[in-house]
């Protein structure tokens, strides 16, 4: 048995949506600097409350050179907060993919990734 | 002894910049949402490397009632990512003061709040 | 306003117990290592349902030379897990205190420091 | 591409060692109760620097019902701690395996999992 074997993706989507989206925000504000956005629910909402939430989102970037680099994980607090991660990345150019992962509750651990 | 006697603020900043700055952003976006960023060294950059870096921040809030909100933490992984961390607030006018923490990993824990 | 302000300790404990409480437990196993073990409600049971949950623990240790060290965080699912976290520490006598602190997602966030 | 292709396991394993050890200890303690330990390195330590080390280990696990249940992330602090986390876990009879991951700063993501 593998890790793998038991995230879900695109094809285990149900009426819920759990798929992390991934964005890439180039040139933003005064810094001009880059970053990539990871949302759960961003056309119809996950729930948030204290029974079924988003707990985490979390991303990866795999350099040219395929390094895997954990960009950081966002934790929420279910009702206050939505489920949305927002990662400065330096360097963006160096990166070939992105991976964003997340954890509901009730319906475990979900990834998609992005290829650049 | 109490943890609050080793939390460093405005007072205590020297050359390098450790508190962290808190903003408010409202209306963001289409779906005119609100949030608030924590950013470390916005002026001056804190040094971002594997030897001396900012790991993590974290958001609380405050709320009218007196409860504390956990709004999260965001970890950082040194040279490929700066220090900001944006959370989406729910309900922003329940809240009467946010307080953020940032943990520099030569420096210790620095502290911030603003009351709204 | 300043963070340590909202911070809880022995003081304010009331029925419900938050207190994290901080153990040393040096010369374990075969390889003779020294932890630190950070336990809410010990004695008594905090509750732990999703509506009612120390959500993680943290622990940081002082050293002789005023350093903060953060020796991290552990994160808790309620209901399948229970909130105590065991910190493996290098150089454990480098240490003159520990600070424990603590977040439940009703009552907030809760301190506790021990001289060594 | 998905997330489990960039997760290595045992195949890929190497002079240092990154796999995740799961441990599963029954009945500890006068509670008598049931943790399971993750372990990075516990034959051949694996290096702790600042330049290179183990960030975090996290377990999962598989309920008979098929459910994926997150017992939590612990973060590390280099040199200071030591790759090794211990989870409480209530119930451990309804799971009928545990998966680990944990991150080291320059060889990406690793995994294991145990039936039991």
């Amino acid at each position: 048995m593998n890790f793998g074997e038991i995230l879900k993706g695109k094809e285990e989507e149900g009426k819920e949506k759990h798929v992390p989206e991934i964005e890439i925000i180039r040139g933003h504000g005064k810094a001009n600097a880059d970053f990539v956005r990871v949302v759960v629910g961003k056309e119809v909402p996950h729930p948030n409350t204290v029974e079924h939430h988003i707990e985490w989102v979390e991303l990866y970037g795999i350099t040219k050179k395929g390094q895997t680099i954990d960009f950081g994980r966002m934790n929420f607090e279910p009702v206050h907060t939505e489920p949305v991660g927002t990662f400065h990345v330096n360097n963006i150019d160096d990166f070939k993919a992105f991976c964003a992962l997340e954890y509901c509750n009730i319906h475990g651990v979900w990834q998609n990734c992005i290829e650049v």
